[in-house]
């Protein structure tokens, strides 16, 4: 048994976590804890969400500094802001903990990315330059090594689960950059109350156009620019994208279907559709991601749908934590 | 033309008022005001509510004190808070203002009312006595000579007007206190950012049990005690009440039918069932109270539908605009 | 190892089914069955349901007589219509099967009341004098024994676990009847297409005023007479029921707390609430009842909260498959 | 006054179109008509749409042959089925009619359209070398002296609106087609009854993908190729549109603005966004189709939105209407 702190528990996505590593047969949660200036801390998570009323009452301790904790555990899931991760990771690492991290404090190797899309210097290059991107189906070997997996962003997991193969495989037409139009569920902006997620407020709706954190993301992990365009729906959970792309003269629909097939036909949590594409509901509450897609003369449409709290956050750090270990690939996933 | 000023203009019911009476053939708009500390002042209406753009472009001007417009003005609407609107009524009818009171402050002339429901002291006794309470339908003679009216709460209007004409015409066992149960949508809670009313924390939910400020509303004009319990509804928009009731012996369905005639026949706003009862969405966007009944035995139900926003508050305060200044009823409703 | 069938496995009470007993540690699913002139017979049930891909790909096979599946089956699991349930169960039956029936067709012992509610006249007295009610907590020592369990309605099980405990209690006033206003989502109106489950057609509304066929259900296991209103919502899963008794002279709070503590203290799938009531979104997707209360006076308002195609229809019938059994009450439920 | 006929009144379309043509000040609708097979024939609109109860009461009369109303009206609107409506209109003109024609039956000049996309062959070459496209916009002149009226697709109006102005001044590289990620209502599949629209099938997921009629329309009129990719929303109404485009070299955000004020500053249904683009709330319910845009580089995403069933369909033909016949172009409208 491995002892876990979740740290930012009551937040959409750990919820999930502590969900997930609650019916975990090797983890035991010795604690759940939020930020010491939380409103939460000293609550119990189901009383805050109180679905978990009798599966998960424990109380959401106050975390001042991560030495509280260190030596309790060895396992330290952050979902928390991005800040509280960049500060908190290396003191749980340099204690020896294990630690997966949800924010996007240690996705990108590069200091400039932190300074110019996250608001903050980044002081820890010698966690940038350890720190392994837990996109699961891609990075099995390095995760089986990691000290620190940075988690990727919910879009981002998506984006590149649909188009790693062909990029890989060397199907697309570089003049041409991917066009990726993705919606997210209200959850993906999180649980504090803001206008911008009043129920009254919401409406299907693009964002961040040209400047979303998660397109340098994708780009540093893909090796190939996109054009990435995110869209709030009126949904509490789960991410479509629609990817455009143009492919290189000659390659037809075989040679997706077998780029795909080659890097996922062993891969459980990624689902190939033989034909059509998947809808959002498909994966709502699920740890997969699909993908299906259609070919018209030179013109790719890649459809990939997970539920961003899950693939895109939860249920990813869990697979991540499954490969590192040592533990079936979907243990307690699904 | 009378000129207007609406104070409170960024919020929901705020801008319904607005779109009235932008179109209201005998009103003009002076002004839109907001709390001189409210981060929308200075701001368009139009950029707050894009669906306005280009149809209602006025700015929102800050209010500091009542006699920055009361001498521009003949009516004014106040869409503010409770204590907010207690303290500016005064000073606009002072200044010869008719003033047209969508928050709670001057519904039940009862001081006590508003330290237990409100949480503040009343000051103007004067004007609880000679306000009129619009509930459009049954005060049509004493709005006429009105110059504070307090319109109804959105849960009282269609609480009442289905109640009203049972009570009127003693056909309900006062053994028996009328259950209503009540649904409302999410704007019923205002604009204002909170975590109850973030996308993903709503749900159907029963709240304010026993203790809502709409119970004694209901009873202190209906002159019947009831048992009132809202819910929260995971729509935007409208309130279905559904009334159960007990009546005296020998009272039928042709009894019921023929009070609800009498009393409606003649009022364009609140249209009758013959048969079947109202869903929500038939009053979402418009200025009716939709009432159907059902009755077996001694038993009766009484389904009433409203739009919160509209029947349940800006279309009522311009149907009592209206019949205040002898314009045809529903002049710039329908 | 239990081998089992379920008939009607492509509705969405089916699908919840299966999904449960594939994970359950002693069932094995036989065979999933639709009826012989069913559209959906010879296809898979994730190419309807593709949440289900890679968990559960098994064809939906065409059932004509029971005899085709009864040889090879311990279990069988009704998801039928009432009539199609009425035929097969006794061929099941007789062949020594132990059934579960989804359906209303041996829910209440008394012909009349197929004939009345439900337009058939019900041929098969025997089996209604020996099937088992399928309230779980209420009939934990019959299921012991039973071969035939009909398993409760969606609405009867919230509402008679809100109201059971106080009848048996013998707390509530006889002389005014319990007003039960419930809400469902539009999936307990079954999988077919009809105009009135249209997206666009959707609202909150009331149906079945007075003549909703399990108000007798209820009547006839509470043993008390109530008025019964069922809702659509305007949301896929869940029911929430509001209910308003008139406590007896004397009865207070902690009489109510206590009757229901006793009735289900030890029952691990009804989750009583010390304060407040629950929302909709703290029983979605899980096998849970929730019961929360408030009394005022002699009145009391009782708020049971559940999923209906969970507790409200599937996961009970696995609750009493495992109570039927010997297994952990909530094996696979949880 | 013109009297005029709607066919297909009962559509969501028709409701639409009902309902403005009521309201206007220069029409008088004669009759509602539906096909003589509809079960809705001989019914009140607004016993299907209680929503109109009192505002439109008018019977839904059978419907066999134009000539039972032609010598009625001046103006008939035809909401119905593509193949009715190419039956239907000739009838109606040659009597002498103008026919505003929402179907797709006369919208693209090329016989081969029909039988490729809509899978009828086309009897009426003649009536389509008259038929003027409205896309109002765009086809004012031509408006004022047409005959037969093909009110543009849902998708196309949005997709031409936000296009057209860019094509015409040259701005586009013609090497990359525009990608058109477009999300509907459920409303813009119609009002029949059907699996895929019902209320817990629908969530957001793509379809038609590289092979929906609306694309060659879109092609036909706007004269360059385009990559359209519908999706379904769970919304009942609205189409957001996100496009995004490749620009000529040395084409920056100052010529795309100058360009989309040329060709809509005096045109008051279109409504152009000076910063950020528009959600689908701004215009659900209303006559508009709002724009806005970003550049970056050689990229440019056009966003617009509209309602789908009233710029999209009924308030675009009411505009043509007024534009054909003198009026106002927003008469009604607004």
């Amino acid at each position: 048994m491995l002892n876990t702190l979740i740290v930012g528990a009551s937040g959409y996505a750990g919820v999930e976590l502590a969900t997930y590593l609650n019916r975990h047969p090797h983890m035991n949660i010795t604690a759940l804890a939020v930020s010491a200036q939380s409103p939460d801390a000293g609550k119990l998570l189901s009383d805050l969400h109180p679905q978990l009323k009798g599966i998960l009452d424990l109380p959401l301790q106050p975390l001042s500094q991560a030495a509280d904790f260190a030596d309790k555990v060895d396992v330290v899931f952050l979902a928390t802001a991005h800040e509280v991760s960049h500060d908190l990771a290396p003191e749980f690492l340099s204690a020896g903990c294990v630690v997966f991290d949800l924010s996007g404090a240690f996705r990108v190797n590069d200091e400039n990315f932190y300074t110019e899309y996250y608001g903050f210097s980044h002081q820890h290059q010698a966690w940038l330059d350890k720190a392994v991107y837990g996109l699961a189906e891609w990075r099995h070997k390095d995760l089986k090594e990691a000290q620190l997996i940075a988690v990727p962003g919910c879009y981002p997991t998506a984006s590149q689960l649909a188009l790693k193969p062909l990029v890989e495989a060397g199907l697309l037409n570089e003049a041409q950059w991917p066009v990726i139009n993705a919606t997210s569920g209200v959850s993906g902006a999180g649980r504090k109350a803001s206008l911008g997620t009043s129920f009254c407020e919401v409406s299907l709706q693009p964002y961040g156009i040209f400047n979303h954190r998660h397109q340098p993301e994708i780009v540093a992990h893909l090796g190939m620019p996109v054009i990435f365009t995110p869209h709030l729906g009126n949904f509490p959970r789960g991410i479509l994208a629609t990817i455009t792309c143009r492919l290189n003269a000659g390659v037809g629909h075989e040679d997706v279907a077998q780029a795909f097939l080659q890097a996922y036909q062993d891969k459980p949590l990624v689902r190939l559709y033989d034909k059509g594409v998947p809808a959002l509901k498909s994966v709502v509450g699920l740890p997969f991601c699909d993908i299906g897609f259609a070919v018209k003369g030179e013109h790719l449409i890649v459809v990939a749908a997970e539920d961003n709290l899950l693939k895109g956050a939860s249920s990813q750090a869990v697979q991540c934590l499954n490969i590192r270990f040592g533990f079936p690939e979907t243990l307690s996933l699904i």
